[in-house]
C-alpha cells in the first residue's frame, strides 16, 4: 500500500464516541501536502489508526448544511 | 471480499458532481439487512460502483448538523 500522508490543522468536533475510544470527527485535514479539507472519519485516541471517511469541500459542506437544515432528523426512520 | 448487499432507501440530496457523471449524495440506505442510516458518499450515475463513504446515524447527523449550523464555513481556510 502507498504511503499516505496526512496532517490534522484543526479539530472540529466530535459526533460520536465508540468501543476502545474510537471517536467520529470532524476535522480540517490536509492529505498528501494537498489543499486542506473537511474530513469527517473514525479515529483511534491516538489519532494513529483511522476508519473509512469522506472529504467535503467548501461548497460541499455548504451544500450538507442546507440540506440538513432542511431535513426533520427525528423524523427520519433509522438508526 | 465479502459480498456486500445494500439498498438506497430514499436520497436526500447531492452534494456535488464530479468527472463522469460521479455524484457525492446523501441518502437514507441499508447495509447488509441491517436498520437504515444516513450515508454520504460518491455514486456513479447508474448507482452501480461506489466510493468510499461514511454513514450515521440519527444522534450523529443532529451532532453534526449542530456543529455545521456553529460553524463559519466561508471563513474556513479549506479548498
Amino acid at each position: 500500500m502507498a504511503d499516505i500522508r496526512f496532517e490534522i490543522i484543526n479539530k472540529l468536533g466530535v459526533l460520536a464516541e465508540g468501543a476502545k475510544g474510537w471517536k467520529k470527527e470532524v476535522n480540517i485535514m490536509s492529505w498528501n501536502g494537498r489543499k486542506a479539507k473537511i474530513d469527517v472519519r473514525d479515529w483511534d485516541e491516538e489519532h494513529i489508526k483511522m476508519g473509512k471517511g469522506i472529504t467535503f469541500s467548501k461548497n460541499e459542506l455548504k451544500a450538507l448544511k442546507e440540506l440538513l437544515n432542511e431535513l426533520d432528523i427525528d423524523e427520519l426512520d433509522i438508526e
